[in-house]
């Protein structure tokens, strides 16, 4: 079967990120509006996961995210199963933001639902909407958040008729102040503790559906496992709020986090300090993520470099810290490793195992 | 010319709102896992335009907010004029949010972005992403926001090709706590302060486009003013939170606050006490909005029960702070009338200059 990579599945980072930048650049120039408030931004959030205000005796941090193309997945396999899997995919939209606002110390508080469909008629299907809603309220349940409110939008001529665009946005505190983790305590030394992913998350979804296309059986080929391509795709993002909750309760304050989502492993080179990230340790990778990367020809590099491969959140500890923090996660449900370390040196992500080794250039997420 | 209305239009309220109860009660059941982080809810801004958590020193508000399908009027116009108008449908995206957000008596801290195209190659069109950025940003400015972030998604499948899906959320906080306006000091005799509106806003735009298409000349029909429909139902939305800022700084705390957008002037009897709102005076309609009403065949009671008609935001005040009400926003450069008055009685809004009267079983946003 030929390659397939990610600009022919649809996504050209390079026609969307000269856009970011210029948005970040403005974005950046509005920081001075908070004076009149008597408020200020916290600077090294820019470019971060959530952004952060100080508001005196706390911080202030808010993200809105979406899930990507992942509904067109759920679609699909309904087709196939009758199962509609929206509270699945409910779910992957609140981890989108939930998983991003905490790296940054916040505790989620309130999260809003944006869910813009191509016509008034998707709300009429009564078990696409219940499942919806029932897995959007489990999912805030499951981080211990209120659901604020919502938007539910009828855009015909924007969305696609019979779709839905997934997007949440989340609002959280950082209380004690002492909470924040923007990295300015990141240094060599540190251990690297990951958490485990569910499968894809909801990144990669562009080329998995190209995948889907070429393959005969299409979302219903079965993985060596039994299971449904389409089934372990719809595998929920894991929700880590109750794993940075309970280390805050065990009084474990992580360096730095990263969610790695688009961008793969390089997202774990985020941080802007000039330091290398060296890992002797790989989480298990998900079979479906196995399946997608022997299907499409990706080398190990394409793969790492795009995907999470098994590692869906990385926390950066203190060396006293990582036992620890891998026990506290696994108590939450969620497995860890110690898998890497913290070294002075270039700035770059090597994975010895696979002798890979992003450098700094391979990653343009700021301005 | 046939009359035209809101099915019709492909906004259907009553395939909508039965999906937007249900995830309102689901929502309403999260509201105890706050109680895990010390915090609680305002129960009453369940049902309101922001989201609200009482969080011991102050007051939390956050919303999401979609700004629909007015970017498909830009794209016609431009291909008439030539002129992207970006800079200002970014406008109406914050003012969806920020419009709302006010409403409890917050002042808004940050905005995100939500800008999800139909692929990649949305962004690639330098000028129009370059006036979307500027015109967010000053927006932005002209509400004292920081832009805190964003998210640009390219979601080929979901949105439809060379489209977006702008959306905003918002934070803000109430500080001091007296300036929340849920509405618990509305009662009989207090005044309504209608402030003016600069065109359709964003509400009604499905039946603008719908009219457009019957029309000859389109977007490129000409007004008696000889302005281009396309044009005057770009007219960004205006931006109301210097208005309740002011408010503040010279001590006036709104006993309730109405944006008015979807469902029109039955929005003006959203609170959910009984009670009558009277009108005694009219602003004055847009040029935009007299021209849609007359050529889409509709009567009072569908233009002002789904049209600003000119009042785009309500303040109900104290009777003895009324006349100064219309003075400040005046200064902050915005229009405003005493229009009316709240009145013990059934719920319901009576518009005396025109015989007209919405019941309260009129609007349904409530669960």
């Amino acid at each position: 079967m030929a390659k397939l990579d990610y600009k022919q599945a649809g996504v050209d980072y390079d026609k969307i990120d000269p856009l970011k930048i210029l948005a970040q650049q403005a974005a950046a120039a509005t920081a001075g509006n908070l004076q009149r408030h008597g408020l200020h931004e916290v600077p090294a959030s820019r470019g971060e996961s959530a952004y952060v205000v100080d508001c005196g005796d706390f911080y202030l941090a808010s993200i809105t995210e979406c899930l990507g193309t992942k509904a067109l997945v759920a679609d699909a396999t309904r087709a196939i199963t009758g199962r509609t899997y929206y509270d699945q995919i409910a779910q992957d939209t609140i981890a989108m933001a939930i998983n991003d606002l905490i790296t940054v110390g916040a505790t989620p508080i309130s999260v809003h639902a944006y869910w813009a469909a191509g016509g008034s008629e998707w709300f009429a299907d009564t078990e696409r909407a219940r499942d919806l809603v029932a897995g959007w309220k489990a999912a805030c349940d499951a981080c211990s958040v209120s659901w604020g409110g919502g938007e539910t939008p009828a855009l015909a001529g924007v969305v696609v008729n019979d779709r839905i665009d997934l997007a949440a946005s989340c609002t959280g505190l950082v209380r004690p102040k002492s909470r924040l983790t923007l990295g300015d305590q990141l240094q060599a030394g540190d251990q690297i503790v990951l958490l485990a992913s569910s499968g894809i998350h909801a990144n990669g979804v562009s080329l998995a559906r190209k995948l889907a296309e070429r393959l005969p059986a299409g979302y219903g080929t079965r993985l060596p496992s039994g299971a449904l391509f389409g089934e372990a795709l719809l595998a929920p993002t894991t929700l880590y709020s109750p794993v940075t909750e309970a280390l805050a309760a065990a009084g474990i304050v992580p360096h730095y986090c990263a969610n790695v989502t688009g961008h793969g492993w390089r997202k774990l080179m985020r941080h802007p300090a000039t330091l290398t990230y060296r890992f002797h340790t790989l989480p298990d990778v998900p079979e479906v993520l196995q399946f997608l990367q022997q299907q499409t020809g990706s080398d190990a590099r394409e793969a790492y470099g795009n995907l999470n491969m098994g590692a869906g959140f990385a926390l950066y500890v203190a060396a006293a810290d990582a036992q620890r923090t891998v026990e506290i996660a696994a108590k939450a449900g969620v497995r860890a490793w110690i898998a890497g370390v913290v070294e002075a040196g270039n700035k770059q992500v090597v994975i010895e195992p696979l002798g890979l080794t992003f450098g700094g250039g391979d990653l343009h997420v700021r301005a």
